[in-house]
């Protein structure tokens, strides 16, 4: 997929060559102008073609957060909010040029508050940062979308991952948000109340509008005590069918699953290969639990029996922390395994969320798809919330080839829309999805635009990401 | 308090009576303009002045309403959408007259999906006839903000209740609306998957937006498997700090609380009273637990200890439906136990939620508050969420005690705010919170009218609620 170079116009370059002007006054050698710098700041990890800024700015505060947008503001200027570079749909791209502000800078843990299970952090703070800090008190926060992203981008583009069927995504998991809005305004969208009746919900709606509104400068968020028993499994079936079945009843018995991750055969077939395993190559569950120890074993054994109903197992599980690791070993190299696949492509991972009882009939249909189209991709999923992600290998320099994977792709959102789901559950819209918004939102999508409008008259806020223009 | 009835002007009757003359031609008898049907459409419970409507619109299907509102939008009449009544803020007053939009004819449950644990309701269902539904096949929807409100009115409130510290409020409950904009488009909000991150969150927009947005009229919930047991317990303790600090401590445990509630001296002596009991006059905890049977005994079991770690107990429990019923009387009927202190007065309750490590300190200010300036009020609270009430006796006609009232609940909203919390938890803004808008989002208030103004250009949906004219 290749998007062309829009910023040719002579009056969009003097906008932003004037803003950059300014910025340099305020914010000297943290705004960066050189080719490296600003290749870094558009790596898509996909097949979308780089575009790349005028410059990178390195605010330390809101407050240079909030100049930063008034001088892109006075000029018209673009500004693409940047955190781990992480994000799969292009969000990170400047199709109008204009200014990346880099946020990792604001990577402070301002507060931790046991009492209260909350904290509140900076934007440019990762997630793994957050966690090390965290466990020293006993406390963790569960959002894990398998990158070490920055909390600021994982709210941006509302990330959630493998915990999500246990704790909810981060939509679920942000108290409040500091951001600055289009006129430079500073919003700080709730107090630190667990819940809120006050107004409108100014908090989701930043979530997941990948600073196409705001960019999100400060995020109080839930935090939970770490379990004191941790149990993690293994289970092989005969289909999926089967396996999507165990998972649904699963859930239906009120089982507190805190992961439960498909791997289709293809992808353990990799994973074998990788990782040196021996796994049956047939559509495997891995799960987690969390709880006492007595809890853990309770659900555990429960799980057990469900999957033996639908001819799944044997259910091998284990709380020792090595042993566990071990059945998820193949799990958590999956990414990689997949890569390994085809070393010389550029390995795209794509997803869709579909209802849970449409899951095993949509990843059929995604196989036999893959299949007649002679295209090679391992498939794996947050079951437990019908989410699952397409691992492409692609050479996307190979024109012919990069239509195969854009066309299956197109299948794939069309297909997840469809059966009443989304066409995308957890990596967002960015420029990737843009095309399938009006199928998926239809009259929503003029309420969209109205927001974006009413928010960012000059539409300087990361344009050219989730509405078509 | 007392609003004066603003529908005055010769310009605003002469809309309303043209939209009226010409929803009579589209509703006939579904219309009604008759003074009884006016009023009942605006009882707000409270010591907020009822103001009428001019008509009441009883529509059958969501392109009734949508015609409904393309009339009302020709002409310029406001329109305030109708549950069951039950908010707190007057949120179904009429302050500029117009056409009061009760939704309770839409009261179908379309859809129950065991397999994807949702189900897809019309506005007008309430809570309890969706859970009778619900029964018969295994489920239940958990939101339970205590009266049998319309889930459209849940909604459009972002209610909440006792079991949100286990299973979150509607803003977790909700998985896509339908709603009629101000335009009369017909918007449905999201897909069926259980998350997406396509786009702006309409969803959680609408959700709170108290039909100031839109008016919703169909919903998609998720749904939970009953518990396989249900424990239930009550735990006197020294003091309102030790019943707070047990009850972080339990979260904090990761205790699954399936409700924890909090009733103050005050309240326990009036369901004493009421009830006939003999419950320690002092601040206690009443408990819920869900899960297997040695789950609930586990948690219960733990809780217990927790307990007593702060002074507390003995925390006596039950899993027989008779005796766990038995523990929890004095928290079913603390309404009428409160209202029951001064029959001659209206019970008005009012809330606030704030941070849990600010909850003994705020129930402590306000209990000597409401002390010193004379006022009778039990306190009870969904102490879990920092979320509690004030049942405020009040004879609203007479004056001075009306005035003392007002000035205490807006010390209490202040007292909240300044703590970092929230001037309501879970009733809404209404009419009865407006003025604290301001002091609780500083600027998030102008970018909440920039949306209102973007989405309702005409300003008819249910006017003068939320947003301070």
């Amino acid at each position: 997929m290749s998007i062309a170079l829009a910023n040719s116009s002579a009056r969009g370059r003097n906008a932003v060559g004037s803003a950059i002007g300014e910025l340099d006054l305020i914010l000297g050698d943290r705004l960066l102008t050189d080719e490296a710098a600003l290749r870094v700041h558009t790596h898509t990890t996909t097949g979308l073609a780089a575009q790349l800024p005028d410059a990178v700015a390195l605010p330390e505060t809101t407050e240079e957060v909030a100049r930063i947008v008034k001088v892109a503001a006075s000029f018209g200027a673009p500004l693409i909010p940047f955190g781990a570079g992480s994000s799969l749909e292009g969000h990170v791209n400047a199709p109008f040029g204009g200014i990346s502000v880099d946020l990792r800078r604001m990577n402070r843990v301002l507060a931790v508050r046991p009492s209260d299970l909350d904290c509140t952090v900076e934007a440019g703070v990762t997630r793994e940062q957050l966690n090390e800090r965290l466990r020293g008190e006993g406390y963790f926060f569960p959002v894990d979308p398998g990158a070490n992203s920055t909390l600021g981008g994982m709210a941006a583009t509302r990330a959630s991952g493998t915990t999500t069927v246990r704790y909810g995504s981060m939509r679920d998991n942000v108290v409040s948000l500091k951001a600055v809005m289009a006129d430079g305004s500073v919003v700080t969208t709730a107090g630190r109340a667990r819940k809120s009746a006050a107004g409108y919900d100014l908090t989701r709606l930043l979530i997941g509008s990948e600073g196409t509104l705001g960019i999100i400068t400060e995020l109080t968020l839930r935090i939970y005590g770490l379990p004191a028993s941790i149990a993690g499994g293994y289970c092989p079936f005969p289909s999926i069918g089967a396996a999507c079945d165990a998972t649904i009843l699963a859930i239906q018995s009120g089982i507190p699953v805190a992961r439960i991750e498909l791997l289709e055969p293809v992808q353990i077939r990799a994973s074998n290969r990788y990782s040196n395993l021996s796994l049956a190559e047939v559509p495997s569950l891995f799960l987690e639990f969390h709880g006492t120890e007595a809890a853990v074993a309770e659900q555990a054994t429960a799980f057990g029996a469900i999957a033996a109903k639908f001819g799944g197992g044997p259910f091998e599980w284990d709380s020792r922390p090595e042993e566990r690791e071990r059945f998820w070993k193949a799990r958590k190299d999956a990414f990689w395994a997949a890569t390994a696949l085809r070393p010389d492509a550029r390995t795209t991972s794509t997803d869709v969320c579909v209802p849970l009882s449409r899951l095993a009939d949509c990843v059929r249909e995604i196989e036999a798809d893959l299949k007649g189209h002679g295209l090679v991709a391992p498939i794996l999923g947050h079951v437990g919330d019908g989410n699952f992600h397409v691992l492409l290998a692609v050479d996307w320099d190979d024109p012919s080839e990069a239509a195969r994977a854009d066309a299956f792709m197109k299948r794939l959102a069309e297909r997840a829309i469809a059966m009443d789901g989304t066409c995308t559950g957890e990596h967002g819209v960015g420029q990737g999805k843009m095309a399938y918004l009006a199928a998926e939102h239809g009259a929503g999508v003029p309420v969209m635009r109205a927001i974006k409008t009413a928010l960012d008259p000059l539409g300087i806020m990361n344009p050219g990401k989730i509405l078509p223009g």
